[in-house]
């Protein structure tokens, strides 16, 4: 095993990197509600599974995960934590104008949250990229799973669907309780279909309300959007396979910068 | 015509209006270059034109656009106004809590600027309906023409190509020299295929840089990505009632509401 | 017609201006009530019509208006959208600073809102003259008509009043509805006399509050405070074009600099 | 002589006081140059001198003074202390906030720093009355003192002339060095005549640049406007003792509130 | 006497102090309930009065003091002013700021309101040590008194106790009403020993909530902790002659920087 | 093993634990530089093995780790990681405000980071007792082991000294390399001794500046303060086992809150 993770290492260990790489990943999730039957830190876990797989392959340094990602509407149920997007954004400025003062140059952040967490991504990649010189990429399971999501069966993208489930039915099998899951299948929205693969006319994302939330809540037991049921671990491993590869030539692309 | 501009009414006709009907359509645009040949305000009046488009069918009134957006990378260019995203958040807070005030409760913010606008729009929009009780959509016309953008020929999003170029020659023919553009036809970035109908795996969008701009400008002499040569004033009419005829959809949607 | 309008020039067209001039003039009023007889885009219509006064005899731009100011106490009445002060000082700060990264160096603020929208603009303006090394002015109608309004007849400025409403007969005749207002004739507050003529001590201004304005509407039916039915499109002429030549006097002092 | 000092008092006292009187008087200055014949202090010696003259004859509190004002431009010479403005208005907001829960309704704030602190005031004075509902008067002696200027002879409102040194004659005569004041008569600025008794049109406020005062100083060898040498103390107790007439009306106006 | 307060100076004899020396002190209080018997002013009369020995000492001058600290808990009783810890983060480094611009480069901040005021003047502290290259020194009388509070028979830190009062009654024995004073005295909190004497184990500061000062009313009729009927003018003597000596050796230190 | 760790277990499993606990842990460290030693990590795993003992006696729940504090003069050497502070007060509160909504009402911060994070751990721990009406203690091993840390013979608290070091061989001992270590024993410097054990007078926390530790990097070939080779594993677990029982003793003291 590569020593990958950056809080693992001393300075010293960070310097002699520096003087031939300047790329690290950046593993943020959230601590949310997933349902009754996943754990609260599912997107930490699956953003940190893809960092260090990739690391692993290509000696890349991992920063320590953020845990807490922008969550509003799932503070529904207990354990859910959400810090305001406004200071994420700031959080993200400062921890990569931190590694920037230290000569990384390229930094890869991989979202476990999906399309909530981007926005304030964005936000800050566009201030650090412009100001400090850097490079900025946000790397998002959704949006880089476009091409094998078919492929294995899944339907859209939901909460707690049978995507995210499988990943962690592959990488963390002992948090996941299957059998206290119950399938909520997609319903249409009409004029809202915001996973990346659906090909019809959408309007954008606003994260859902508590009300919305309790609303499913009330109606199926659970807080989760998607059929859970139809995860398997290997599933996951494929999807996980698929996404460190893709994590894998992102870097490479990188190495040259 | 009907009056639909909520700056050419007084209170009192305002007042009347919430009797029945409790939506409004907030048009939000840009200052920015959009290529020698079309106009800097190109964002805010087509983001205007859908708005009014299908508040002359609906009824439904349309607030005074806001003609600033977020466009750092686009500052390349003379006569561009960004605005920091951070700060847009609070503008469109204040702006949709002034109306809730009111009593309006279903607010359209129509997009002209396409993804650049969305982040702070999705953070302002999640702030207000968890606040405030409201209801907010957005729309933005990249999204919602994933249905006929084949249809019409039109090649992948750029910044000043032809979707948006065949949208001006419909609506403000008089502002564009179709004689001085350039096309600059989209070349391949691997892994990063922002446009929403493409089916490939994509990092997720990032501003470009003013350093990336200013290279495409000494490449191809102009700040600009696709092909507007092909616009066509036919194709813009089709895709502006493609646009008004969703935007009617979405305002019937929340008539109930 | 000179082509003055920012919004409907190309960047290129911008940067043909620059090479010769650095002037830029700047509209900004509100979104608030002004009577049942008025519309809610008073303020930005003014503003706007004055700096397309003086532009078009000068050449310089015109920047597209900023539609929204501070208005706290005109929630009031329905249709009137505010931002916080606050905010406004960071939006003509971003906008301001955006077009000085262009070499405009020379701003001309024209406000539509009088009293109560500049001491924001004057904090934005102090840090931009501070930190970018511009020069802004403020020219204000109620501050640049001093010598002229006694002439016109004009009693002292309240809220939809015979000074705004005549300058509004003049350039918007088809918005009012002179038919529909009631005066409600200035009384005295005793130590309180902000119309800038006026020789007696006062106390400083401070935005009334709703409380106040909706004493005022239970009183006399609505929400303003003067004689609008002196107002004339004679006198609204006069007075706008003592405002139109103040302007362009302002911008030839600015040609030098 | 009564107790009027709210530092000198305790919570006890103050709470008796509460029992009959709202009323509150928060003297703001600054610290800033006031040319070499002028202690920095002189706003805030002002401000609380007329404070402390009308709480002795109506025996209403009066708050420690704030030392720091805006005063961006006047860092050019050493000893000035400025705060941004955006901050004073959040310590001004907490200061009323504060005395607010105890049950102070009524404030007369006393800005000893003339036109440069008003902005921010305003910003504040409208914030607490909305959201606290208490009332805030902003009293300022170069409004507070249009009618009786002229009667004493005093020119123009400049910045450390004849007016605001008359009133350290009589108040801190052992603080003023007459003798080392070189006048420096004010010249017109075209169109900017900012002395609220001038009755000419004029530009709004905008506080002068370093630069600017700068070349005041390599022009006069200081970096005041107006003509200190005219100053006597006998001028500057009527100009006190009318101001503080006039705080006492202003208080006797708010007893009944 | 020297001439020591910054605001009794004008900007050339600053000037003239500036070629020799560039230290100043800061001094900040608050204005907070100190009991029924002591004056809303305690903290700001004990910080003015230590820099204002130590400046008769040694020369250094002393700036205004800031009147208001962070006393959120103490508005529990009237007269209490209390501006926000981010706030006043703001305001010391915009104060610094200013007066490292002239050339000042020693900062030495007396705080008379111990332990509430330290955390917000440590992040003003540091920001400007990073970022205008000064040195910031904060100099707190409880814990510069460590070697000496036991041989005065002081018993633990509280709030009005007897080590404040004795200083009191050795600055402004007029201010306070001994005989008006009831003991409160200190009783143990398993784990919080926050006195820096205390050799036990303990839990951090955190302010009181304004319940438990409420309790405390409720029980002892007064909101103080400890035993002001202890204090004598002649221990508070010592005490400040202890202090005052301190400051003066701090200065020294700080001489040849 | 009990279930311990909030991000492991399902929002059932937390709304569980909240009908019979109200009682949570948040570690909280720093990723920041430990000398070439020790790794960037230390603070974070400190805080995580201390709450983790505690939470296996008692079965309070811990929260994910926040990796992230505030170490501005660490960034002197490589991999180190820092946030402002007045963004880690907004990051606490959020964190804290969110568990809050779900019924948790006792919060203890176990802070790994010493005396550096504390200051904003404060400004968040008074807001968020005041406006959420919960309880938040602050547990700091330096506080809370002073009545150890003589005994087992460690020398003052610096950086990356024998305290912190033999916790690490305690409870990551892999993680370090005492081999690399070289001493750079405590000096005095005058009138500054934060330890909280020391009995002498002291100044106030205020964080070195990285020219500061720049010049112990040059003076010793590291960036610590301290005798990491006094370092055992032994002392380490005693240390660690007071602190433990320390935390069980507050876990308890608030079982009944």
């Amino acid at each position: 095993m590569k020593a990958i993770n950056l809080e693992r290492l001393s300075w010293k260990a960070v310097a002699a990197y520096l003087a031939s790489d300047s790329r690290i990943i950046l593993p943020v999730g959230s601590t949310e509600q997933h349902g009754r039957f996943a754990p609260l830190g599912t997107d930490t876990y699956v953003a940190t599974a893809v960092a260090e797989g990739a690391a692993q392959t290509t000696g890349v340094l991992v920063a320590p995960p953020l845990w807490f990602g922008w969550s509003p509407h799932h503070l529904v149920k207990p354990g859910t934590i959400s810090i305001r997007a406004e200071i994420l954004v700031e959080v993200l400025s400062d921890a990569i104008g931190s590694l920037a003062e230290h000569g990384f140059k390229n930094f890869v952040v991989v979202n476990g949250h999906r399309i909530v967490n981007i926005p304030w991504m964005q936000i800050a990649a566009e201030r650090v990229q412009r100001t400090l010189g850097v490079k900025v990429v946000l790397f998002d399971p959704a949006y880089m799973s476009k091409e094998v999501a078919g492929t294995l069966g899944f339907g859209p993208i939901g909460h707690g669907e049978e995507i995210e489930i499988s990943h962690m039915c592959h990488c963390h099998p002992d948090l996941v309780r299957l059998d206290e899951a119950a399938d909520n299948p997609h319903s249409e929205t009409p004029l809202y279909h915001l996973d990346p693969q659906d090909p019809r006319d959408t309007l954008c994302y606003v994260p859902a309300t508590r009300e919305g939330l309790q609303q499913t809540f009330e109606h199926t037991g659970d807080t989760i959007t998607g059929c859970p049921s139809k995860a398997t671990a290997e599933k996951g491993r494929a999807y996980h396979d698929h996404l460190v590869g893709r994590l894998v030539q992102v870097l490479e692309m990188l190495k040259g910068d």
